[in-house]
């Protein structure tokens, strides 16, 4: 089991580096080139959330201030971003996925929880992400999704949590791909 | 084989509807009120597009205007928005297949090429759409694509075709769907 | 007065053309190229909007249309475009007033009543507009707006355009400009 | 004279807070919070910029960290936001301007140097910004634009900076207001 955290500032980071087996990057600190900057001397993998309106090639060059630091295990992630169709929470930018995979070695996984904002799009557009070749998934699950602190409205039951993973394994099959054990994760 | 073609005038589309065997409304015209009803009274199918900036509720509103008129034949298309990275073309917005399903009966394709412009791109997002749950996928192909006499850049060579068609057939059937045999049609 | 009408077809072009003094392209038509090459060979100036995400450039090239069918009378007008905020009806995006003047001799108004959506956002925007190099504005009155049939909502008191129209002379002559008179409209 | 200086992490920001007379809050940490709740226990006023896609409504929700703290001397400032059209930098939203006025007392200024990316369009917009009601205007200025670190691009020269406030002082008077001398700040 992997417990991933997300760092929000110095402080913190210092501390969640103790317990933490992959620091997490939101979407909000993704131009924070300071925490960029501890992080990156930090021992830890870190995933880095694409910010809410970065283009890929900012998201590349916030990786750089990572590798830059010395750190190079480093994980991209597309979250979705603003847009301007209130149908959704964000605009799930799955294209992304192979535009980063021409350019960088580094690789791209996908978040459909908050890409989408909604439970019932979660398990289509994680299928997608899949597709379309990403490196990996991160969703988010919730035994009692109405009482969960927060993002209830796009956490998965567990029971929808596995059929997830069972169609995700048969896409990634088909393109040549093979999905290994789910990490359990922190909020 | 079916013929589609593209209708972005009333006089054009009378013609039209003589030989096509899908009239198409391309994006520019999907709030071109007046051809809508011209075409929701011709005995064709009809593919809408999605507009360059259109929500589904708007592109939903365009399709009652050729519903209104008896034609119940119409095939939505999502193609890519107006994003702001200009990594491609468009901002393709997969999502968009699953939130039309939840509101509508209408089948939903999708069109990678003009969704993201770019060759290399066409064959993993024609997968995520699959995967997303798409009703149909329509791509460009062009025996020889320098010499295409609009959006080459985004076409694929037969080969690549083939390819698409073998992993599309796979990612179908592990979702529980099953791909006809491809139709060719005009530019 | 002068008689503005928004042409949405053919036909009605052609009938518009006999009692109207200006004909209007909507945003929703700006790239409805068989429009705007049947307006280009009316005799009437063309008002043409910006579509709701049209780029400078893609405006300009609409207007040549007009141009190329020996229609020189072209009038544009940025009308607000599509944007993330829903705090207004779109976004009014007033550099387009001095990027057009840098690139084309053409002149540009400014339309704040469908800019913002919001009656109590027309005076100021309209006052920027003019601010800004706005070569003209048009907006919304009615004496109830109540009961107008349509975008009530952004409408100005007759009152509030007598208000309007005297901060708006201070501010071009502070320029260097002039305000003519009023020209009343149809909607 | 006034010193402004930006503030990215928590140290700096206690450096910082020796020299400067106001504390400025770029808009890439606009909801960098732990910034933000250190920034609202200094002494010192805070200029807040909007995040490069932020709402209004997200912008006001950003200044509560800073009044929760109990620093009132917020000041907030538009400079544009994300778009889709190349022409400019950042697409200058100077409705946010009444919009702000409407939902709160903090004052709100405009930058129309980052807002538009563009020398000659700094003037025009400048004068939009004060027309829309703006609290005041923050200008980049340079001897030697050519030789800037940064931002040479929309940097005046002195003397258009000369005209600005000529042009400026006569619209803030039509509008009912008055132009203070204007402070020198830093980078």
């Amino acid at each position: 089991m992997k417990i991933v955290t997300e760092a929000i500032h110095h402080e913190s980071l210092e501390q969640v580096e103790q317990y933490a087996d992959v620091i997490h990057i939101g979407a909000r600190n993704m131009q924070n080139f300071s925490l960029l900057k501890v992080a990156g001397r930090c021992g830890k993998p870190v995933l880095l959330k694409r910010g809410i309106s970065a283009t890929v090639q900012e998201l590349l060059l916030s990786a750089e201030y990572l590798l830059a630091e010395g750190n190079h295990d480093v994980i991209l992630c597309e979250r979705g971003v603003r847009g301007f169709d209130p149908a959704t929470r964000n605009l799930f930018d799955l294209t992304a996925i192979p535009v980063v995979h021409k350019l960088s070695h580094l690789p791209i996984i996908a978040d459909p929880s908050h890409g989408t904002g909604l439970r019932d799009k979660v398990i289509p557009m994680a299928r997608a992400a899949i597709a379309a070749g990403a490196d990996g998934i991160m969703v988010e699950v919730h035994p009692n999704p109405e009482e969960a602190l927060s993002d209830g409205a796009q956490s998965l039951f567990p029971d929808q949590f596995a059929q997830l993973m069972r169609e995700v394994r048969i896409i990634a099959e088909a393109i040549g791909r093979r999905v290994a054990e789910p990490a359990a994760v922190g909020a």
